[in-house]
């Protein structure tokens, strides 16, 4: 793992090293905003409250006691290939690692939410971790906050799981012990980690984590309004060769790596080593996996001529979507989907 | 006035020489976040649209065969009082004197949504100005924004007044000349200035001037969300002594100054010059006048110590509302109603 930050620990995988659809616990990167919670299993609680007509506090026990669903989903960090930026924008300066693709074993939040009853009026739904601290910069709160989300009612009755499990194990503490929910689709910051209470909510939810941070700026009739991140946006990124790696001129080199989107399926990757110009179709690798990324590669003739080369991926998906060439500065730092210049040297 | 910004302008009003009910134009306070944009009244036009069945541009003459309406209103900055933060919160370094009260004449804002036929789905009025720029840090929207509020479809169809004079003249360019709106009893961010275009929306509007800039956090059960400033909070200031003067021990002194508050009046205003331990009842002046402010004196009794002495004014209003004796961090750099220190000289 490569350390973005040592304390909270913010890590992200060698994405270089990509070998299998499913990452491993321990390569799957970390993004923390205050310190792991140390949480005592036996007086952990999961509360559900809010325009609920029955709170409910449910013990590890009795949430595994409901049904149980394990899907696949990867996520995405939404500041992912922050590093690319230029300008840099503020933020953790992830490459490509803040991005996994995992097996999580749950409960549906819909069943928990059915189990409170959950009130006709209820719009949106906060999902709050039990990490905690206080943030330093201006605009924000006095005191200590949760990290919190929301998912709109519709998002949280639909396929919201609340996870146990992760590939078949109990979550680590980085990655959430004992529940954490995982958002299919959507960025990494719905995917609460350490989950601890639910509340509905009649109006929608303008905590930190989805106005100053985690939102971005969009354009309608009314001008630019702060709007909180949620979807993934469709995107590629080539494993190997890695950014600097050296490849013989003329050799045949084989391209690989991972692409994703949201509520779709992956159904073409290209490259191209001319900015554009020209695109290579890549091979989809095994079978297309709802909410799960799909590894490609492509067997690809390097340039003769000597010296750096600049080569990107491109991806598109069943509705359509595809990756832009340049990044849409209305997101700042997040949703850096724009194809990726991996620059290598052809020697 | 005094300069705390020369470009744009951002000018208070020297408090201490507060005279009369009615602030003239030139003495009333001028908040900018851009250059004062360039009108010309015979291309000027004011653009109701959105959520209306009939989408409207009124000329300045149109929109002066409305029915015509005058209201007295004082304005407060949001930040005005914010040089009495310790420590310092960022933001204009005002003192006392970025508020006023002024006689405004214009239309009012429902007859302007109903010439437009205003849908029943608006819940949110945008007010647009035509003063424009870049935000310089983020999170901040990509390019140039406009100067934009939002009242919520209740408070429009209520007293909200787009005024084209300010105390019996046409407003002047630092004003908001053709036309602004006046927003009783909230704060100045809300009375847009030089406005060219409403908006109805169905939705609310998350304008970084009201997200970013302009809000504040309050705690609900959810934690603390990101709430848009709007109702100017219960507030007095004392005008005389200025801080700094000096008083001759034993003697008589006037305090006098200026009460506010939002949709109630102002019923006492007192002073401490002992950190509350003890309360001098200030006689208020003239008659109680809807959203405007209410002078106040106060025949004191100097104390015989010589040497500082710091001095606190403390209204509350007809709905019990009072002012605190600290701020309140939740609020960061703004609604600063404590009861602000002043320190004078007994010599």
């Amino acid at each position: 793992m490569i350390i973005r930050e040592k304390e909270p620990a913010n890590l992200e995988m060698t994405f270089s090293s990509l070998e299998s659809r499913i990452t491993p616990a321990e390569q799957f990167y970390v993004r923390s905003h205050f310190a792991v919670p140390e949480i005592d299993l036996t007086t952990w609680r999961l509360a559900v409250e809010g325009v609920v007509a029955r709170r409910r506090e449910f013990t590890f026990d009795e949430l595994r006691a409901l049904p149980q669903q394990t899907i696949e989903a990867t996520i995405e960090c939404a500041g992912n290939s922050r590093v690319f930026l230029v300008p840099k924008a503020k933020g953790v300066q992830w490459e490509l690692g803040a991005v996994g693709n995992a097996e999580w074993t749950g409960v549906l939040l819909r069943d928990v939410l059915a189990a409170a009853e959950l009130g006709e009026d209820a719009r949106d739904i906060v999902l709050e971790g039990a990490d905690r601290g206080a943030i330093a910069e201006p605009p924000r709160p006095a005191g200590e906050i949760h990290f919190a989300r929301s998912v709109p009612r519709e998002k949280a009755l639909d396929d919201v799981l609340l996870a146990y499990s992760m590939n078949g194990e109990p979550l680590t503490p980085a990655h959430g012990f004992p529940l954490r929910a995982v958002v299919p689709g959507w960025y990494g910051m719905a995917s609460i980690k350490w989950l601890q209470r639910i509340v509905a909510l009649d109006r929608e939810f303008n905590g930190y984590y989805q106005t100053v941070d985690y939102g971005c700026w969009q354009r309608d009739e009314a001008g630019a309004v702060l709007t909180p991140l949620s979807e993934m946006q469709v995107k590629s990124q080539i494993a190997r060769p890695a950014g600097g790696e050296r490849i013989r001129g003329g050799s045949t080199c084989k391209i690989s790596g991972a692409a994703w989107t949201c509520a779709a399926e992956i159904t073409r990757v290209e490259i191209t080593a001319n900015d554009g110009k020209s695109w290579h179709a890549a091979k989809l690798l095994g079978e297309a996996v709802p909410a799960s990324w799909r590894l490609w590669e492509l067997d690809w003739d390097a340039p003769q001529t000597l010296g750096k080369c600049t080569i990107r991926s491109r991806a598109t998906d069943s509705l359509g979507r595809s990756q832009p060439m340049e990044h849409d500065a209305n997101r700042g730092g997040y949703m850096i989907n724009f194809c990726l210049p991996i620059d290598i040297e052809v020697v």
